[in-house]
């Protein structure tokens, strides 16, 4: 099952110097670490497409004991190329490119006769053994929207054009559910329209009327398109990046792989500190899923960490330079505007969003209006020729219960709202960003206000947070708040690990993040009654009551987790199949019991199943019971 | 800070023989193990009662950085007399009889002249090193209530009475906040009445009404009082208990104790197979939290595991034993009536509460009407001479999503309303217990339908986990349900542990099982805008917002795990006092720039915070931030 990597076999390399080179070997090396192969108890599948037979939409399949006589589940696959048995993972070349050939055909792009080249600054002026790796980008050209024709998912959905992204997201939404049985429509979706069957023109028409988005930049083609919308799938995004403190290439590249293994659909990069651009470079080629980042990171390290240094020229540069390597979306706190930022003075947490507060103490420092507010048609057009999606940032959410709903954070979204409709008139892609630390009451306020000032664009939000009093533990903390605001309409869930006030996340956070948002996004997607969710629950419960484990393993998020937590008590293979477990022993196994009911009872209620009808019934039922053999134990 | 544990210096055991003797050293040999001494950061603190000045009632109390300039926060405290560094732990002898005096001074119970001695079917007949060692019960005379007298806090409440109990409780439900300023009222409490402050007479009406209970046997003196109730802060159960398979009489001590300090408000002890009474004993003496149990289990413990041969005599006997240990609360399922079973056959997972699965295997197996229900007025006079409280159990609660809300379950539910009505009658405190498995959008029905039916009683739900696919992570998909239904009204959340479903929780387990729920819990305190709960999340973000290390450590519900977190990456004692994190990086910290912003701008704020003012006010507030110096740089 495992595959193989590889081995660092190094192609032409004309401009790498040996100091680099040694670098790369350096990251080479670690390359045993990223994870590859299936998920325990899964299997890789693809299902090709109609419109667009070239499209392969992957899955994880898994299959159930024979005894069960279920078909197998079919599972959300985030995790790319990586758990594909048939494809060598090298992330010294980076992924196949899946979308390239979609994009060149339809004859709206072309390549950019002169690409920006990588300066100094761009890494923070590292040198030596300070500097990462460059990632070889002799093979990847850089492309840009052709003048007068469309570029984005945005304007071909206008424009009536089902695109190949729309095709495959439409069957990647539905899960194969096809090949099921309708299923019975049951939750409290507030408003939205989730179809029982996704159409590639009921994406289409998501995307036209802006409620979903599609984040893929034309220069990052190896992305497996995947799509944000409150009538979609909940979807879940994990943040990593190196600090000025710690981290570096292979650890990023690492906690990409393992944060898109475990279920996140989008990763944003959050690196400040030196070796922003090599970084990103290593990430976006190796990455499957959308990558994400906060431009204005990088363009206050190119003035020196100083704010009020902050220009036009240098953030606009910055657009140009991530928006050629392949950024997918970008968070732009075009809404933290001058005249908010006193509103903040009384806060008991004032600005805690990094982004937030640059632009706040940039605007209070000259005294002027917000060059991202100011330039905001000009990033438009920067961000349509790539199609880069808006991820328009909450600079002034709460950054504790006290802050939570203020007039701030609200000034700050209906600006946003203004933005999305200039954004959507200039073609681009747009989704809102929201809190952040929020009291359970305050909650829907956010969703209902967002719909309502942001024309339904879609909300993506950190948690929020319920309560302050837990670090540590603010992975929980904000998986209420998540899966509620989930479950009210936002479309992506940006996760919290439990290091979050504390310090970077490591792997194991990575991974606690992911699988407490998984839980959190399907919880939401369960109660809007969305058609594909109950399913998987269902069959795990079946999997649960007929003591099939290792089917209950293999269809939790994290079998491995699961199987070892059973085996602490019940290590024996034996146990696998046995017919109860540590917490009741075999003696006293109410699931067992239960069986014994349903079999003895089934009959009975097949016939009726009122209560009067079952009530009548009973004491035919009570002797074959007894007849039947009706002892507790267990032979084990 | 640590207290030192007595020596095993043993009392005079006339009646021990030898190989019990051994058993005992044994377990104490473990007692190093009980974790005692005040809880990092924080004091033991007690509060005289005025109306009875005999009572002394604990808080923990977090004293903040002098530069903070503010007073101490008052934390609830349930850990019990092993973080008073006064106190003498020896969990041989038990804990300190608290309540002794009090009740005896009623002159409404009278000492048992033949208490129920211990026979061998209490043990399971285990024997010889099998054997669990004994508790020395030489100092626990047994009490019952003298006839024609009030004995039970809904008595006295009744009849108007105001007990040192109701006041306790009283003074431990303000958390000193007669100190603080008035509070502002924030959030939507869904029709509950919680008062600015909780006088003893509104908890008199409270329990009066049937809306709330104070669990404690009579001869459970240990027990430190706490009330239960929607209009009181909420609460959190740990299970603990040993099966067939595992565990012993120091695993449960320890896991008792270790579940209090974290936080645990009551403990439940659900042992099965061997040894249930003698590990009982243990636990109740050295229990400072009330206990729970669920007596089915061990009365099918006494007719060797066979449902069918129960017997309303073993049932009875078995109450009498446990209500003489001093159980506090016993879970009753007499809602498992005999017309239900069958409306459970077509579930996907049938009966998964053990106790009904006994009660429905036993109704069917006889074909007659649960014996709990016929002689549930016997039940009541047992109960209510000894003050032990109801749980009426919810047998037959969804064990999946798919069986959430079904008819089986609510028409156990009405039945246990009529319970309520007859257990009142009676002069018995109940309280209603509730599920279990529940997507999002069906749990507000179970609280809607509880206050219907049963009463306003004080519900206790299990979770409810919102999703079935997170085997291993089942302390988080229910605690999203824990916090939602919890902020509806109910008032006791009983934890769930990542070892749900898989295993015996372990002492890790249970820890994160009460952080979690009491994560939930003050989430639920929050949302109904309990007037006690957000000076604690304010402290602790004002303390974040000042990079009072120190202080958002000792002030969260875990201070060593967030210290070994934050010390992952930035170990050394300067950065504890560091004014950044590893997140940003010293140059980056949005805290810091926030702190800025505020200092210059908090004048102009002061003067008017309007948008319109504020816009006008900028310039001069600009010249004064750049003339303060503004750079970004923090020196570290």
């Amino acid at each position: 099952m495992n595959i193989v990597v590889t081995p660092p076999a190094l192609p032409e390399e004309p401009n790498v110097d040996l100091a680099l080179k040694d670098a790369r070997d350096q990251v080479m090396r670690e390359t045993g670490t990223i994870p590859t192969g299936e998920r325990a108890g899964s299997r890789k599948v693809y299902v090709q497409g109609e419109l667009y037979p070239e499209i392969r939409v992957p899955f994880r399949e898994v299959a159930v004991h024979p005894s069960a006589n279920e078909p197998p589940v079919t599972i959300y696959d985030s995790s790319g190329p990586y758990t594909d048995p048939t494809v060598s993972i090298d992330i010294k070349r980076g992924l196949p490119k899946v979308k390239s050939s979609w994009q060149l055909d339809r004859g709206d792009i072309a390549p950019v006769a002169n690409p920006r080249d990588v300066r100094p600054e761009d890494n923070g002026h590292a040198s030596g053994r300070h500097l990462a790796p460059r990632f070889d980008t002799s093979n990847h050209r850089v492309f840009k929207g052709v003048p007068g024709r469309p570029v984005t998912q945005y304007e071909y959905a206008r424009q009536g054009v089902i695109t190949p992204e729309m095709e495959y997201v439409a069957i990647r939404e539905n899960l194969r559910r096809e090949q099921s049985a309708p299923c019975v429509r049951d939750g409290e979706d507030f408003g939205a329209s989730i179809p029982d069957f996704v159409t590639p023109e009921f994406v289409r028409q998501e995307i036209a009327r802006g409620r979903a988005i599609i984040p893929h930049n034309i220069n990052h083609p190896e992305v497996e398109p995947m799509i944000i919308g409150r009538n979609f799938l909940v979807k879940i995004n994990a943040n990593i990046g190196n600090s000025a403190v710690l981290s570096s290439v292979d650890d990023e590249v690492d906690k990409l792989v393992w944060a898109t293994r475990w279920g996140a659909d989008n990763v944003m990069d959050l690196s400040t500190g030196r070796n922003i651009h090599n970084i990103r470079d290593w990430i976006i080629r190796n990455s499957s899923v959308p990558i994400g980042t906060v431009p204005i990171y990088q363009a206050l390290e190119k003035v020196g960490g100083i704010a009020e240094d902050l220009t036009w020229e240098v953030y606009r540069d910055t657009l140009i330079e991530q928006a050629e390597q392949g950024v997918d979306y970008f968070t732009i706190h075009a809404g933290v505007r001058l005249p908010f930022v006193p509103l903040t003075a009384n806060r008991v947490t004032g600005i805690v969003s990094r982004g937030g507060s640059i632009m706040a103490k940039w605007c209070l420092s000259h005294h002027r209006e917000s060059f991202l507010y100011e330039h905001f048609a000009d990033i438009c057009e920067i961000m349509r020729a790539y199609d880069v999606s808006f991820s328009l940032g909450d600079g002034l959410r709460p950054g504790s219960i006290a802050d939570a709903n203020d007039e701030a954070q609200f000034a700050e979204l209906r600006t946003l709202g203004e933005l999305t409709k200039i954004a959507w008139d200039h073609g681009c892609q747009v989704m809102i960003e929201g809190p952040g630390h929020v009291p359970m009451h305050k909650i829907k306020a956010n969703m209902d206000e967002q719909l309502k000032h942001c024309h339904e664009a879609p909300f993506y939000t950190l948690g929020p947070l319920t309560t302050d009093i837990a670090p540590g533990y603010d992975h929980i903390t904000s998986a209420i708040g998540a899966a509620m605001i989930g479950w009210f309409g936002t479309a992506m869930l940006c996760y919290v690990t439990p290091k979050e006030h504390l310090g970077l996340p490591d792997r194991q956070d990575v991974k606690d993040g992911v699988i407490t948002y998984k839980i959190a996004a399907h919880a939401a997607d369960l109660a809007k009654g969305h058609p594909a969710a109950r399913a998987h629950d269902d069959a795990l419960s079946r999997a649960r009551f007929e003591f099939r484990w290792e089917d209950q393993f293999n269809l939790g998020l994290d079998p491995e987790t699961a199987r070892k937590y059973h085996d602490a008590t019940l290590p024996k293979e034996a146990h696998k199949t046995a017919h109860f477990c540590s917490m009741c022993g075999p003696k006293f196994c109410s699931m067992k019991i239960s069986q014994d009911i349903r079999r003895d009872a089934q009959a009975q209620n097949d016939a009726g199943g009122s209560l009067a009808e079952a009530e009548a019934g009973m004491a035919e039922m009570s002797a074959k019971f007894r007849a039947g053999g009706g002892a507790i134990e267990v032979k084990v």
